[in-house]
This record gives structure tokens, C-alpha cells and sequence, in this order.
């Protein structure tokens, strides 16, 4: 009980560091960029982005930093209905993956330049010798959400502890780009779930394939959401009580980064659709969370156009993906990297002797 | 006349060079990436591009390798006409930046590790000292396309031959990727001409503000289009026409580029509209060229829609830049390069002891 008091003073206290991005250093970004050797705004996005980090980081002078990419692995007692097209073994399965650099996630931080945090936010069996992997361990995996709350309250606020405190950490250690990363069997169900229930819409229009269920699945995937919205009754003004009775641990983890994140001015760039759900609960519990979200990509996951949409993110790539683990907040890394670097590397029209626009 | 027949030679001979891409190469990769440790096709546009330089490449196992832009200049007569919204200057101005490292691409190419090759196809006055800057210069710029060819068919074929000779060279060094780049006050409006003459689109479906030109730059621009396709009579299926009446020696260069890439078995990165449309013209004198081409991004000119609509291209970024230079091929690259990193490092089921889908 006692420590269920002492999380949540720690979320809002978290909450209350958190402040609006500053508008006024992506003015002034904006404008040293009118400067460099380049149409006006014919960098579009790459421009934007570069305002952003400015803003989020309030500084002027952003320079590309030290990246990370925290993928948080969980397990869900929804799997146990069928909803995937792999067993739930894959989770910690994958987690071994991670720690051991054969994943997709690994090649592509690898390519981005960005260090992976893996975290075991609660598998059902670990394996054994994980060397490299954080445990945090919730719990060996949810409730199955379609009978009644995936979480307590007290987990998901543990959950949502940790994350902020993984964020602390690397803001501690210098890094000034973390993306987010998940990987749990379920977990699409889960975002599915939340995403109805803090959106309003009717579960048929944010439920897709996840990794790949077929149809069959699909409809066992809407049947449990429908009877989790039913078993539940989210509230979804009650932003923990959501995430606890449809979420899971790796994505209250998540939100807890972005949280953490925000608090301490760090950029959270987005990945496929668990990931920017868990964005989306960060932003429900605090909406200034909202402008230190970089976009990354936009996943073939249905109910992703939908979260993005409230999340006013609209994505960098167009790849079709639908993998998670961070592989899409890996190569949006790059950009940022690529637009940071056109601020501070590009030559100005005066230094390098070119004639402006009507001049 | 001799040098003409040579050239139209050396064109022939290159075109006659360029095989199907192998799709044989393409299934074995993609095989390859299903025994991999994620959801079959999850990486989708990732996997397809993989895929894809395989094919090109003729090799089950492409691995990254050298990457090199191409970034050819020149001036055009039509600039005269207030087409742009910089003045012809700005051409030669931007060569030197080139040159010295100041401009976005060569930002942009630094952090996809890429190579820059500069080219003079033909700026009105070189800058003096242009060290780095390969000169070919066929002419101090084209003349105005508004009332008559803006080449002769020779120098188009001279460009077109330039532009092999580079790629030829480059593949012989063991450069493995080509991406387009492109710089000349004008080249919109010659790019605007050449899609409407080989799209049979109205020149105001194709033309839009280029570098940022004004209302009424536009209008002049389209007006310019307008006499240009009436006094040249341009006739689609001569491409070789088509391109020297409308073009411009940077883009008749990188036409070449591409060309020259698909008989060396080189992928060629497209970029913005200009360049896009150097790419439509290497596909008019050879359909096989197209499978070639590995797509960038979206523009916001209004003709680069149109452009990579006729090369059934879809665009990987959207990034609303409108800067050319080769900007798009470089963040481009860095995807090309994730591609085939995921081919070539991550692990499969087998070997991580994954669990497969059904399994």
C-alpha cells in the first residue's frame, strides 16, 4: 500500500517538472536556417524537426547527442485467447534476442548509432542468463484484460515508475534522444483496447493483424476487446485506471518513459502502434507530453493512423511496417541526427558568397 | 559531327549493356528475410528494398558497400525569363559551396557516409580555384528552351555521355549505390517541359514554384513552358528529341548517370523533381532502366507527383522538401543501407531459438 502511495506521488511529481516546449528557440532555429545556403523552408520537415529538438531541448544550438532506444518486453494474459499468430513463448524468447543482438532492433540502433536499453518489464518465464537485460518484473505477465483489469492500479503505476526512472537515468548520463521500443505477444490487443477506449471508437476501426493473426484471430482479437470494454468500463478521462485495466506492463513502462522523458526536456521519438499508444497515455496523463513527441513512421497496424492522428503526429517514413521493437524510432533517428546536423554543419548565404532569394 | 556519332554510339552501345533486374536474386532474398526473427513481411518497404538492390545487384547477398552522389550543375538559357526565384548567379555560387563543403548536401551525404561527385555540366561563368569539381561543361549553359531546343541533340548526347562515362568510372572504383543530385537556377522549368512533353499532362498540372518563384514568376514560368512546347514541337517517343529541345545538360547528364548505372548493375537513388525527371528521360531511351531506380521521397513540386507516378515509384520519406541537390537520395541511402544491414545481421528463428508463426 505504502509503495503504491510513493509511485504515484513520483508520476505526479514527474507531471508537475514537465513544461511546454519552448517556442521560442525554434524561432530562433527557424530562423538561423532562413540563413544557410538553401531556399527558405525547402528542407520542409527536416526543418521542422530541427525547431522541434530546439524547442523540446531549449536551446538554439541543438547538437545530434548520444541516442537510445528502450524496449521494454512484456507478457499478456490476453494471449491466452488466441490473438496472436505466435505463442506467447516468443516474448521472452525475443527478449533473449535482444540481449544477445540477433533482432531487427539490434541491426537497426546498431545503423542509427543508438544504444538499446532492453527491459524485462515482465515476462511470464524468463530465461535464464540475460545478461545486458534490466529487470524490472512487474509481474510474469498481465491478467487476461477480457475478464477484468489487465493490472492494479499499483502496477501500472510501478510500471509507469520505472520507465521514468529508466528516463532519469539516461538523461542523467548525457543522452539527449531516447526512442521507444516494445515487444510482448498480445500487445496489439492491448493497444487495440486502449486505443478504443481513450478515443471513443468502436473497436473494428482500431484492431488490425498485429504480427500477423488471421482472420479467425482477428475476430477472437475484437471478441476480447469487446468483452475487456465490457468487463472494464474504462474511464478514459481516468487515465491510469485505462491503462491499468486494458494496458500492460511494457506499455505503461513506455508512457512512463515519455513522461520521464519530457520531464527532463529529452525528445521521445515514436515508433509503430503499441509504442505510440503508450505515447498516447503519457499524453492523457500529462497533454504537455504531447510536443516532445518526434514522429517516426506509419505502420500498416490500423489503429496506428488513428493514434498518430490524436497524437498530431504526422509520420517521417512510409516503409509499411509492422515489426515494433523501436525499428521505426531507429531510422526516424537518422533524420533527427540528419536535421540537427544541416543547423549546425551548413554554410550561411554571407559566409559562402551566395545570393539570396530577390537579392 | 564525328564526336556526335561517337557519343550516339556509346549511348547505343550502354543501352544495349542493360539486363531485367534479376528476380530470381529478389525471391532468394526475400526467403532469406522470412527465416529471420520477426513477423514474415513486417519490415515491408524495408524488405522490398533489400529485395530489390538484390535483384539489381544480380546477388542473393548484397551487402552495403561504397555510395556515391552525383551532383551535376549547369545554367539555363530559360532563366533569363525570371523563371526562378534566385538569380542565374546562385548556379556557380552553389558549385563553389559545393566545392567547399558548405551546402546541405554535402551535409546530408557526410551522414549517410556517401561520397559527393560534383559536376560542371556547364554553368554560365565557373568560379575560379573549383578544386573537387569535375568539369565537363558542354556549353556556358543551354539556351532559352522558350524559343527553341535548349541543346542540340548533340550536346545532349555529349551529356548523356558524360553521365555514362561517370557511372562506368564509379562502378569500375566498386561503388555499389548512385544516388541523382542536381543544381541549376531554371532546371524547374526545363523539368516542368520535359514531363509535360512526355506525360502529354498540361503544363500547369506539372509546374509549381521550384525554389519558391511568386505568383507571378509562376505565371512567366508557364508561359515559358508554353512557347517552349510550341516552338519545339517536341515528339515523346524521340526521347532523345524531347530531352535536347527541353532539357538541360545537368539533367541530360544524370539521365546518363542512370543510364550508365543500370548497365554496370548499379541501384540509382532518385531524388527531387528535376532529377526525377533526368530519371524518366534514362527510362524513355531504355523501359529497363525503371527497375533500377530506388525511390527517396515526395517532393512538394507538384510535377515530382506526377514524375514518380510514371516511374512506379513510391516514395519512402515525406518530408515536404523542395531543395534538390540530391538531399532526398542521401536520407534515402540511409534506409537502402538499413535494408540490407537486416539481410545480412540479424538472426533467424533457427539460430536464435525463436519460435516461428503456427509453430
Amino acid at each position: 500500500m505504502s509503495a503504491t502511495i510513493l509511485t504515484e506521488q513520483t508520476v505526479e511529481q514527474t507531471i508537475s517538472e514537465i513544461e511546454e516546449i519552448d517556442a521560442t528557440a525554434a524561432r530562433a532555429v527557424q530562423l538561423a536556417l532562413d540563413r544557410k545556403t538553401k531556399p527558405r523552408r525547402s528542407l520542409g520537415r527536416l526543418e521542422d524537426l530541427a525547431c522541434q529538438i530546439a524547442a523540446i531541448r531549449r536551446t538554439a544550438t541543438p547538437a545530434p547527442g548520444e541516442k537510445v532506444i528502450v524496449v521494454m518486453a512484456a507478457d499478456h494474459g490476453v494471449a491466452e485467447e488466441g490473438v496472436s499468430a505466435y505463442p506467447a513463448e516468443v516474448t521472452a524468447q525475443m527478449l533473449l534476442n535482444f540481449a544477445r543482438g540477433g533482432a531487427a532492433i539490434n541491426v537497426l540502433a546498431r545503423h542509427a548509432g543508438a544504444r538499446l536499453v532492453v527491459v524485462d518489464m515482465g515476462v511470464r518465464v524468463p530465461p535464464p542468463d540475460l545478461e545486458g537485460v534490466r529487470s524490472v518484473r512487474i509481474a510474469p505477465g498481465t491478467r487476461n484484460l477480457a475478464n477484468g483489469p489487465a493490472m492494479t492500479r499499483g502496477q501500472a503505476l510501478a510500471s509507469l515508475d520505472a520507465g521514468i526512472a529508466i528516463a532519469r537515468e539516461l538523461a542523467q548520463e548525457g543522452v539527449t534522444l531516447i526512442g521507444l521500443g516494445e515487444m510482448g505477444i498480445g500487445n496489439t490487443t492491448a493497444a487495440s483496447a486502449l486505443t478504443a477506449a481513450f478515443t471513443g471508437l468502436p473497436p473494428e476501426e482500431v484492431t488490425g493483424h498485429g504480427t500477423g493473426v488471421d482472420q479467425a484471430g482477428l475476430m477472437r482479437k475484437l471478441a476480447c476487446i469487446r468483452r475487456g470494454l465490457a468487463a472494464n468500463r474504462p474511464e478514459p478521462q481516468d487515465a491510469l485506471g485505462t491503462l491499468a485495466a486494458l494496458g500492460g506492463f511494457e506499455l505503461a513502462g513506455l508512457a512512463g518513459v515519455a513522461l520521464g522523458a519530457a520531464a527532463r526536456r529529452l525528445p521521445v521519438v515514436l515508433d509503430g502502434f503499441p509504442a505510440s499508444v503508450a505515447a498516447l497515455v503519457a499524453v492523457r496523463l500529462c497533454p504537455r507530453v504531447q510536443g516532445y513527441l518526434v514522429p517516426s513512421h506509419r505502420s500498416v497496424e490500423v489503429g496506428h493512423r488513428v493514434v498518430l492522428q490524436a497524437l498530431g503526429a504526422r509520420p517521417l517514413l512510409d516503409l509499411d511496417c509492422r515489426l515494433g521493437e523501436g525499428s521505426g524510432a531507429a531510422l526516424a533517428m537518422g533524420l533527427v541526427d540528419a536535421a540537427l546536423k544541416v543547423l549546425g554543419e551548413m554554410a550561411t548565404f554571407d559566409t559562402a558568397g551566395v545570393s539570396d532569394a530577390g537579392a
